[in-house]
């Protein structure tokens, strides 16, 4: 198979958990004969460091001629004080928007070794297999409209149904395939745009019979996460919601370093870790590898429809896992890396 | 003194609850010679079955006419069809709204005896003690433009300096009365109104210099309140935020059955425990009554200015846990109780 692969490296520790990313993907090319071409891109401070723009033109040509798009993270204190437009996070924003990724896949299971690794008791983790779906181009993040003055501001959050529709079939089609339970989280006492998403989901419900669908409060849900989270499969719900439910939902696998995600619905998927570029430990060979590695592997499974390969950089990494490695992150690891070293532990187990 | 509280006791368990918590106030004001008169009114569903209005004129009089109100809890099921003003959580709100209670203070602390009724490990939780200002009254909870239809929703979120400078400045006088840690949450880097919550907490910040302030991410912030609880004194939040993460903190404290909450800033205080109306248990005689015994001695502390009064009653709610008394939802708890005899139990340690 010839694939063409967009990296945009990005900011803070982005550069360096891509490279053990990509170098993964190389050795799984190799092992079963394909051709990955890999293209590298400015995003982020990096891009607006270079160009002035955090999404310039080239790279967006780049990822729309490539046949996945992997991502590290992008932002950092550096960037802070400037003009939205010329932020890191709104150059990854117009991303996802101009490749038409409506659905953020956000995986979250308990590795067994690391049961130990969570704040959580390991009865209460053990176990844990989560699917977030998070709806990623529309609500607050970019309703217009939107205003910002020293003395007032608004944000807008809006839904269509179809906007709905799309990411909460993609919702019930990954229930369907797993566990058969789908929880949609909302907040609709309060919130319209939340009793049209429920609605939605309750229209679309008989469709999929062999589902069991459950509504959920955003407040409540913030809770029962944490107390039982074994209960959830998969998880649905609007793109703020999903962005603060998802993070919280790190902690229950030890932590943010170890999570992947994907983000579908355009022609090209983008595939990143769920962790930010931890500007603080940039350069250091400290950060986790593994939430870009196993986003890699998604980018197999979503992306290419690689489905053993997939699965065969998945098992590397659980094996890594197993037997005890881990970077400083990581409380149950045994045995401390680095970012560079852990990668190549992956690899070994290719 | 001669003092006037309103009592809504509400759906589901409120009636329950809020009895315990009035015979607490009632031995104390029997104690300290005070006359507390009580009067009862309607909200939420049950004033909606009553009078198909969730905040009925005559009980809005009532509030505004006493020097304190006590709320138990409004929803349920029963409502989730009715239309948007005749929803038990609309008269809620429009109660905060009408009494002008911008802010909702949320302490959440881990009692000794009960570290290990959370989900959590007790070293990650012991030792907490967070003190949550939720702005009330601005936010997408009320924003204008809203709409709902079959198609499509909106929402507005939309903050003022004023609105935001209002809550900050008590989450500032908290904090310098407290351990002097701010931490302030927002989604800066994406929304607009985050960044003046931002601004406006940075421009108060030098009218309280022994306050040391911090900002946060939603995102991020989900998952330090788990990781590292005890780093965090006050934590000021917009509303919804708010919602979502104090509710989240309740796993902490190992049941949200034992949190209460003061909302403030008009000229009579709300008081009322953070659980909703808990449908499923409701005339069992199953309610925790701690969340709402708390609320009620805040009531005493911020309302009436009863401070010793105040302390007396937390201090008998102290006691009653101390010794292991405990309704079920208290995995802690050796010995169970029902509502009624838990509140009791507070009672006899006055
Ligand atoms: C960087 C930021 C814009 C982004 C988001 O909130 O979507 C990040 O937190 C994420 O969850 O991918
Ligand atoms: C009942 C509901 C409207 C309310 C809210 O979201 O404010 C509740 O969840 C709370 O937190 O007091």
């Amino acid at each position: 198979m010839d694939v063409r692969i967009t990296v945009l490296p990005g900011d803070g520790v982005g550069p360096e958990v891509t490279a053990e990313a990509v170098a993964c993907l190389k050795s799984v090319a190799e092992r079963y004969g394909h051709r990955f071409e890999f293209q590298e891109a400015l995003i982020g401070g990096a891009a607006v460091d270079a160009t002035g723009d955090p999404l310039p033109e080239a790279t967006l040509k780049a990822c729309q001629g490539s046949d996945a798009v992997l991502l590290g993270a992008v932002g950092g204190p550096a960037w802070d004080k400037h003009p939205r437009d010329q932020r890191p996070e709104s150059g990854l924003l117009r991303l996802r928007k101009a490749l038409g990724l409506y659905a953020n896949l956000r995986p979250v299971s308990v590795h067994p070794a690391l049961e130990d690794a969570s704040p959580l008791k390991p009865e209460v983790v053990r176990g844990t297999d989560l699917m977030f779906v998070r709806e990623l181009s529309g609500g607050l993040y970019f309703g217009e409209p939107r205003s910002y003055s020293d003395q007032a501001a608004v944000n807008t959050l809006a839904y269509t149904r179809a906007e709905v529709e799309r990411v909460a079939k993609m919702a019930f089609e990954l229930a369907s395939s797993r566990r058969k339970r789908l929880t949609s989280v909302d907040k609709a006492n309060v919130l319209e745009t939340s009793r049209l998403w429920r609605k939605v989901v309750d229209d679309l419900a008989p469709a999929y019979p062999d589902v069991a669908v459950q509504h959920a409060y955003v407040d409540s849900f913030a809770m029962s996460l944490i107390t039982r989270p074994r209960d959830f499969d998969v998880v649905l719900t609007e793109n703020l919601f999903g962005d603060i439910l998802s993070d919280e939902a790190a902690v229950l696998a030890g932590s943010l370093g170890l999570l992947p995600s994907a983000s579908l619905g355009g022609s090209v998927g983008l595939y990143e870790p769920i962790h930010g570029s931890a500007p603080d430990i940039a350069g250091q060979d400290r950060a986790n590898p593994i939430g870009t590695i196993l986003s890699a592997a998604m980018l197999l499974r979503h992306g290419l429809n690689l489905t053993a390969e997939a699965a065969e950089l998945e098992a590397a990494v659980d094996q890594t896992l197993r037997e005890g490695h881990g970077t400083g992150d990581l409380k149950g690891a045994r045995q401390a890396h680095g970012t560079r070293s852990l990668g190549a532990c992956v690899r070994e187990r290719l």
